[in-house]
């Protein structure tokens, strides 16, 4: 039964090794990391403009696509909310940052389609050679507040997160979050 | 004025051509779309894992993990739920079915790593060849209950969403959802 058991994970793991191998789009889902620090290279506009071309790709229920997206540029800026939003410190050395913002007038579950919209910015950013990291604004009243105000989101919108963006500095590694017995096959 | 505008849209499109032309993952961002109809080609079990697999690799907040994921193959019971949840008939036809849960009790905004989770199951069907689409069972109740109750998860664990998978049958386009007024370049 055990020897059953290791020849099947063994099998399991051997398709997944190769199965990314050739798939670059799951290769970049498990080489996804936060990256939290970041060289000084520029950012160019259009790599920030296709990152929010990849969030406006997401799904939303009902097609409703409740969301608005907030590229920032300034230095100052960033400099500034990396001091008044928690767990933001890398704010300070980012090229950039995009705001996923949703529209609560449009969908009473906004956050959710901006979620998935977040996650297509971060897988983006990683196929592209860039390093980012969803720093949390919803649902957190506070941080909300703030980066409406700083950034200047008029009312009735709310930023989900702030995406600092940055050509990544050292060598930062996925983690490896695989849990086998978080997956259920047929039964709980 | 008009013509420096457009001059710059037109080098943004071939910009945006020219990456995705080179970056596969990006490919699949851009390609990505809801399948609701599905061929009677069943769906390996290590394809499923992979693509649970491809959900446990995304961000979570604080490093929490609140998540579970069910795999479904009876199909007796993924036409049954096709009759009791809203939008979800295409479940009848599909060849499995992932439910993506979360733990309430580990982080309070278990939905939002769920989001994201899910996302990366959308995006890892969609490079696998694979045809999926995120039918809600967050925040409804009622679905939620009623996804719970026929797949069997106990408390105090909630369904973020189902999503059913099979290979696409017919062909279908992926919507086109860029709006640029909804980007905001330094300036609301």
């Amino acid at each position: 039964m055990k020897r059953k058991f290791f020849v099947t994970v063994t099998a399991l793991l051997a398709a997944s090794v190769m199965l990314t191998a050739q798939n670059p789009t799951l290769e970049t889902i498990f080489s996804r990391k936060s990256v939290r620090t970041y060289t000084d290279q520029p950012v160019s506009v259009d790599d920030l403009m296709m990152l929010v071309r990849a969030g406006m790709a997401a799904p939303t229920g009902m097609n409703r696509q409740p969301w608005e997206f907030f590229i920032v540029q300034d230095k100052a800026l960033m400099a500034s909310l990396s001091e008044k939003i928690p767990y933001a410190r890398m704010l300070k050395e980012a090229q950039a940052a995009i705001v996923v913002i949703g529209n609560p007038e449009k969908s009473v579950y906004w956050y959710l389609d901006c979620s998935a919209a977040a996650q297509n910015i971060l897988l983006a950013a990683e196929s592209m050679g860039l390093g980012a990291v969803w720093t949390a604004g919803y649902p957190y009243e506070d941080r909300m507040e703030t980066i409406a105000k700083a950034v200047g989101i008029p009312k009735p919108y709310l930023p989900l997160c702030l995406i600092p963006i940055g050509y990544p500095k050292g060598e930062q590694k996925p983690k490896d979050k695989w849990v086998e017995s978080k997956v259920h096959l047929n039964t709980w």
